[in-house]
């Protein structure tokens, strides 16, 4: 019989925190009859966030396209099974047979246009590949470029734990650079210098950056001259970069703009930097983590690797097709003028404005407990505030007293990576507005009592 | 910029051959204006077949709860509604929430019910995972067992390139254990002595052996005997199982009873063999192949090892959540007396029992053929017949050029193994009924021409 110690050195060794041990807990709590309010995965359908109708209706059709004809005139709008239609033509057979292993075309042309008409910039179909989420995307150019214990992979620290289970279970080398705390999570040269040169000084080999704007966990947004920056960087140690954008759509300033790393990259006409970009369905305004829908695009990158890409999805042979058509809802939303468009464009209004107004109260909120100091919240779905905790207690003893004592479930910071001598915890932003002051209040008042007690 | 010289030399060496150089030779052709015949994958809902009716009717119901109110009376069948509503109260926050690591806990429960349905034994929900496909759910067996070169997995030969692809890609050692073409495919202990004791003497632990019933691609079925003499094996040698169960429900000799290696298992009463076995909705009557569902159920297999599994599904959050709910509609179908149950046999029977005629139209007519010669196919939905070849011809050349001048896409015997200086391909029997004797008339004419083309 198989023993824990014929398991693999490296799966035995792979971490990953935000389905770990404090969550493991919760469910355990959970199954005793616990309120838990699940604060460590973005997940927001699981917290009350409702899917956007006209996706679903559209999901519906594609999957039963005789309804179409079961359903009383104007129970859905025109363009609904218009658009479904239009799905079941692309697919070729539907959504039940096997599709392309790069996924469906007539969605990689989607794609390309929509990059299009987000950048200004051309995209081919033919260097898209359609995956079960943008994690399988990720790990798909981890495992190309990773053939053994030298070969670096630069992440942020903190950094989504993807990155770091994934470079461990492929037997690679993580090569943390750190984003600046002290000045809301800024992406620096120097920092991207210190790391690269301490990995050198190792004998490992830098093959590539990976860099998650907006940030999961900081919430920190990069702006062009920070995306310019990375990529010389890039160009000049000759490394591929990974652009995690999976949260493209979640920024919270007033104004903010983002902007990718492929806009910059042809804007400044890089032809020697490879680029792999990660988008979702899970993210945005969708929330469609269920589904598994996303896609990784890739520019500078010979066709022979993208062969080999080909080959590594080929292999369990394509992504879910249902996931590959959200994502083609993702970008090719109804028109301005199209009989869905106004109630798409409400409901995609009010996720956003919710969770905007969700991103402020947390970072205000827990900005007045006194011990806890949280950055600006500027994007994404997260906020990583630092505790200050007595010596010799970690932050996931903290984590797992909150969880024991409130019922909240938050990750560690050590989950994610963090300076020496400083303690966090991640904690999403998504639970219902009218439960986030009880929340922060709940945190507040555990971590008063937590630190009293521990200084004795 | 990355070249493919910095491609993972494991990356490089995984062939996939079914989706391989004359599968993209056939899709360079049909983008020329070719009308190609895929033969090359089992793909049934590329190739005609219908989706069950009350499947996609669920499923449609899933994606859009508002729906049930829309629909006039009578539009879909009672069940259909309770069905899809249990679905949804099952899923907790509807198919858009990432589910548990493992999949849904009510379609684990489904299928523990299941499984002692068919073999009247128990199995524990929580020992059952959710999967993109049973693909993913071979590749995590086989990512935990594997740690090195000197790793060995057992397959068959001829064996479906999953585990040849996986084997190399993890880096571990192949070792192949040949089926009897001159006895219809037979595993014999004997056989697989011979390639366990060969991977010993070249220092090589073996792990485990892999074992697909009914096979892919020899079409083969295992009796209660072959069983229990591969359990017999397994654990003398120490061995996990992996058993690769996929068609199930393709069977094709009347009177003929599939027999799972876990009811074996159980009435011998074996507690010192880890057994891991696959399901998957793509094949079956289902033929879902789009939707990636599947499920792994282990047995014998301690705690902390179900707990790296949970944790390497974890890494990638969870399995597409359609494909769970399929997964679940897959196990718990229409009983009969519930409205939906007349129409969903129906169907069911006619996919199977067109399955069952093009097995045997495909089997004989190739048997027609002068040089060529096809076992019985009498499970699964493949034919594997041998090749007269000339000397020096391979089976690649020849499917190459059976494309080239037919439109037919087949994949040569090397891409699965085959016994050496033989020479077979293999193809699907999955084309429409009325179009089979066609292909099979080319391939007869193709065959002659060929060869005496061959032969100068």
């Amino acid at each position: 019989m198989i023993r824990i110690e014929d398991v693999d050195r490296a799966v035995r060794e792979a971490e990953y925190a935000v389905r770990g041990p404090i969550v493991a807990r919760a469910q355990e709590l959970e199954r005793q009859g616990r309120r838990i309010i699940y604060c460590n995965i973005g997940n927001p359908q699981s917290l009350g966030q409702k899917p956007l109708t006209w996706v679903r209706q559209v999901l519906s059709l594609v999957e039963w396209p005789e309804l179409a004809d079961k359903l009383p005139a104007g129970a859905v709008p025109a363009d609904v099974i218009e658009t479904a239609r239009s799905v079941l033509r692309g697919s070729g057979h539907g959504v039940g047979a096997y599709t392309d292993s790069k996924g469906y075309r007539f969605v990689r042309e989607a794609i390309a246009e929509f990059i299009h008409a987000r950048d200004g910039i051309a995209a081919d179909p033919e260097a898209i590949f359609l995956t079960d989420g943008a994690s399988k995307g990720a790990q798909s150019v981890l495992r190309i470029l990773i053939g053994g214990p030298r070969d670096g992979i630069m992440i942020p620290i903190p950094q989504y734990p993807l990155y770091s289970a994934t470079i461990t279970l492929y037997g690679g080398a993580q090569v943390g650079y750190h984003l600046d705390e002290a000045h809301d999570w800024k992406l620096s040269r120097e920092a991207l210098d210190v790391a690269f040169e301490k990995a050198r000084s190792e004998g490992i080999r830098v093959r590539c950056i990976v860099v998650i704007n907006p940030g999961n966990p900081t919430g920190g947004v990069l702006d062009a001259s920070n995306v310019e920056m990375v990529l010389a960087f890039a160009r000049e140690k000759g490394l591929s970069v990974i652009a995690d954008e999976v949260y493209q759509t979640n920024l919270w300033q007033p104004g903010a703009r983002f902007v990718s790393f492929a806009s910059v990259l042809e804007q400044r006409g890089i032809r020697d930097v490879s680029l792999f970009s990660l988008h979702s369905t899970s993210k945005g305004y969708l929330g469609e983590c269920g589904h598994r829908g996303g896609y990784l695009e890739c520019r500078n990158v010979p066709e022979p690797v993208l062969e080999q890409i080909t080959k590594l999805q080929s292999i369990s042979l394509c992504a879910n097709s249902v996931g590959q058509v959200l994502t083609y809802l993702l970008v090719h939303p109804p028109r301005p003028g199209e009989p869905s468009y106004e109630q798409w464009a409400r409901e995609k209004g009010e996720v956003l404005e919710a969770l905007r107004r969700k991103a402020e109260l947390v970072e205000r909120g827990l900005n007045r407990v006194e011990g806890i100091t949280c950055n600006r919240v500027a994007g994404a779905m997260y906020a990583f505030p630092r505790i200050a905790l007595p010596p010799g207690v970690t932050d996931a003893e903290w984590c797992m007293a909150l969880l024991e004592e409130t019922g909240i479930c938050v990750v560690d910071g050590t989950g994610f990576g963090q300076a020496p001598g400083t303690s966090h915890f991640r904690t999403t932003i998504l639970p219902p507005l009218d439960e986030i002051e009880t929340v922060v209040k709940r945190i507040a008042e555990f971590h008063l009592a937590f630190a009293r007690r521990r200084r004795g």
